[in-house]
């Protein structure tokens, strides 16, 4: 069961709805988005129902919803979420490119990488200081060292950051200097840190596992929203099959699946999908078509030389066909592209 | 080994080449496409090096070829063919439309179907007379009645006519009255009916087995291919997954892995791939913009009756839409879509 | 709906159920297998059920059946079934091994196969005189020559044969020599070959398609059975997974699985399975201890110069365990190894 | 690089090793077994060749692994090793059976699973505290109540206790409660979960995860080593696949082919493989026929009121059946099942 509250709400509205659940036996779990507050219930739902809870101050709506998932379903929230990352919109109506470095590795690689990406379309900035990696014998990352060298390029260029966290340890140092909380696949039932993401009150992205079913992907994203977080980003970046011709099968299906279960933004990653920079560019422009709320990509000012994933990098010649392609093929399906407004950011 | 033969390249001239491959101990098969015949050779390397094929009258090119599939490699024939069916092009260049009922049930149904098709944008019908089912107590199909009514329809809208053979025995009744012969997900390793559709001198549409990998489709292709026929042209219509949410699920990078492989064009089927009506469109536009050469798809006039695959089939309200997409769409990747001469066709 | 025909039923009381349910406008299945006859009954179940079935001469029971599969499906026949290929017995109670080479290639390899494997405690002979292969470049079997050295081998040891057919065209030839018709896991939706094998009156190994669920392969039987032939035996060959240590990865599950919704021997083949030599005796002894009604294997005389999987064949050195293990492994699931009378065979 | 250390190694000999490596420029990681200590190096392999660390005090062998697990590969460690939780051993030679409650629910139901599972052949003691659901409104296990349930049990039956941890911050309590520290499926790549049982100097059980490669197993066993602790035994659990009959697909050939790979002890769990409990005794057959070093499985008093997984647990009657088979089937394959010694615990 979910109390959906009004947008006028206030918290003393919010802690007496608490109060009356956890009177009568229940738990309540508050979460807070940008446009609005819910609170999911758990207990006897003919309890709750003997509350009048729609009687009460500040609230809009009391629903009962059969998926699994409560608060991210759209059963709840018909109309599809927008999440902004500073200040930059991800959901309906916009297509937003996310680009930048696998690996964050100098300053210098990182601002060109930036900059590149920002020339092509991008709005916010991807960079990995904490990467997890297969092999204990790879590069690991550079860790907080890594976060200010992103914080760097931010002021530099105005692009918000878009960074991994691999370990709940690490939330609250990669919050500080972070503007959007990567989740990766590998950690996609990783529940403690989900968790933990949940409780930072940041915009997070949730790549689908590697082997998750659209369904598993959506609970994982009711463990971030439970804990009072709805500003998340699913993001489609292939899945595993029999096929060995492509790194990952990119699930392109998944985005409008997705989209129809939960309110949620779906964005798609078609570098670790494919693994291949021969992919990038088509695959980019199938996840426009179907209609993603975004794609997130790699680029790299000397692929050769990448420590992660260099083989997927895009370059400098590919990056102008990105340009055109971001700007041209949103309109046809009822997007523009997000861009700067032109006095708000330096560059 | 490969020996490409010149467009000039006389009926003795390739005998000439068979007869002297063969007096050496190899064999040879030979291939002809609309473009061109090449003649496979399987033997000794070594010794047909020796033959000198290349200063042999009406020899183009004599190539090794490293890749499993010699015939369809794109390494024998970097640029990629064009298949015209009943004078339909598909291939680079042009997005084809292939619509029509998943089972041609009765003479109005297969019409209706039809006409909304054409409305839509398609130059060629599908519709199946034979249809492999899973269980022998569903519906098979209407057999040589179904072929009639497609022929008839034929007659009336001017589209020609894809169809699907299942048994090796139908092919030369099911070429009696089709345009282009289809091989179903289920035969895509039945090498007799490959073989059988390589000897009918028409168009193959030949479908990925359901969890066959790209490298197997190619080498199902080569097996049609080395019974003497190259008009042969790819379809993908999604592998089998753990993922429940959708039927199968679209490996929509198997278009452009395919197609940098061999020189065969290659179509995407959203509607076997997804199995949900609310799919179709968009993954029709995913498939349109990751640069598939034409997309196959179901229609039907009253999807709610249908004997067969009704849930996936694209109903009026749609076709207006698809119709906008198949038109809109293909200029932004450097194609247009596939449409009747003015005056060419009757309808 | 299903009509079980009692043992003592004459030919006349199996005509006269199928013309009354032919005259009631419906289709009647006759299915004969070495202890009972079924009638598999398609069309208006309402109409079958005032037909008083029940009463006719020779009939013992009328079901009605709700899985998809009717004439396989345990409902209908909760006893587990046996089947005889040329007097050896396949099913509950006892353990029968299989083996051969994956191809004949001479008759020298084929008679010392043969020996291997009956020293090592087989009763029957595979081996493939047509193999289906995914490259048309590779080794195709010797065709009729094969089958007449299977057949000389099965005069000189008493074991009666095993062999696949790939085409329906070659199944009466392929018949004539053979005591069980093998169907490859590429042809497990070859729906025309398998009619083909259902009225060919003669045992049938079907093997599951390496993606094919247990559903399709139990569909895949019902196909033969309606056509007549109820002595089929279930394969289990290992199914195509993300894993690549192995070729595929054998699901041992499905040997219980298979046996409790069907009545069908079923038995495992773990040559193909892992692909691998280490792994064959291993999963072998996996196969008993699940339950499994018989076990197919290749051997070869000398697997290095092997046509065909060399790499998967035991040698000699594997036979002696493999000897013991057939011997020591069945009576610990309640079975005993099938073994040759004394006087009833040559050898 | 790997340095092996001799039996009789002092931690000083230990030491100098490491300074040696540091002063060089390159890293030492070392892990300590049961039975040997051994030192990964991580940098310049020709500087590291230079330096004669075979001439050093203790060293026993220096050897270059060409696999990307170094400390797990059998190339290091030839004969496979021995892991003991709390006195049992799990390794070649022996057959260990460890059962109890997938859910930790209260003081008399885990004493009771244990009776049952002690009574069965289980000399090891499962039980989860906490619990990784998918869903958030799920069971999530009783937390530091259950381990102190689990702890009252061991005192009680003697068995040690073998238990889930889910977050890098509660090892450290579990490991106060606990013998062997298990890490689940969805925690497969959790690297910095694998990197804090390691430092915890307490064996670890490691499940496959649901789709890892065999080779991603023995990678995360290598996250755990490299921080100190080879006492790990790796657990087969079931893979995801396309079949729906079963939870998940028991890949029962990884448990030779990682036995073969690996040093490390292999496990398999047929109750979460299946999801059925007509299933667990023919998979636990198969496991111990195929090779396995032991077998995991879920018991219950009371299956049908179970809070977690009741469906798959083994209930009084099958533990018969299970007391025969895991006494029974060892011996076949040169094992014996592990046993208490009969003065060596209370029950």
């Amino acid at each position: 069961m979910v109390v959906v509250m009004a947008q006028e709400a206030t918290e003393s509205d919010i802690k007496a709805v608490v109060s009356l659940v956890e009177a009568a036996g229940g738990e309540a779990f508050v979460s807070r988005g940008v446009e609005r507050t819910i609170i999911g219930l758990v207990g006897d739902v003919q309890q709750f129902t003997s509350l009048n809870l729609r009687g009460m101050g500040g609230v809009s709506d009391v629903l009962r919803i059969s998926a699994p998932y409560k608060l991210v379903s759209r059963e709840n929230h018909p109309e599809r979420s927008v999440v902004r990352v500073g200040g930059v919109p991800i959901g309906p109506g916009t297509m937003t490119l996310i680009a930048g470095p696998c690996a964050v590795e100098t300053p210098e690689q990182t601002l060109q990488a930036a900059q590149m990406a920002r020339a092509a379309g991008a709005t916010l900035l991807r960079g990995g200081a904490f990467k997890p990696r297969t092999s204990p014998y790879a590069f690991q990352g550079l860790g907080e060292a890594g976060l200010k060298i992103l914080a760097d390029v931010r002021a530099e260029t105005g692009m918000p950051v878009v960074t991994e966290v691999v370990d709940a340890h690490d939330v609250e140092l990669v919050a500080e200097y972070a503007d959007m909380l990567q989740i990766g696949t590998r950690n996609a039932q990783n529940f403690a840190l989900l968790q933990a993401v949940g409780e930072a009150g940041m915009p997070v992205l949730l790549k689908r596992g590697m082997s998750g079913t659209i369904e598993e992907w959506l609970m994982a994203a009711e463990y971030i929203a439970q804990r009072g977080n709805l500003d998340i980003v699913l993001c489609e970046r292939g899945i595993r099959t029999f096929e060995k011709a492509t790194r990952n099968t990119l699930d392109i299906s998944a985005v409008p699946v997705a989209q129809r279960l939960g309110h949620l933004p779906v964005i798609v990653d078609p570098s670790h999908s494919g693994g291949r920079r021969d992919l990038v560019l088509p695959l980019t422009r199938a996840a426009i078509a179907v209609g993603a709320d975004g794609v997130i990509l790699d680029v790299h000012p000397h692929p050769e030389t990448a420590l992660c994933d260099g083989p997927q990098a895009l370059v400098d010649g590919d990056l102008r066909e990105l340009a055109r392609i971001v700007r041209e093929l949103p309109p046809l399906v009822g997007r523009t592209l997000t861009e700067f407004a032109d006095d708000a950011v330096p560059a």
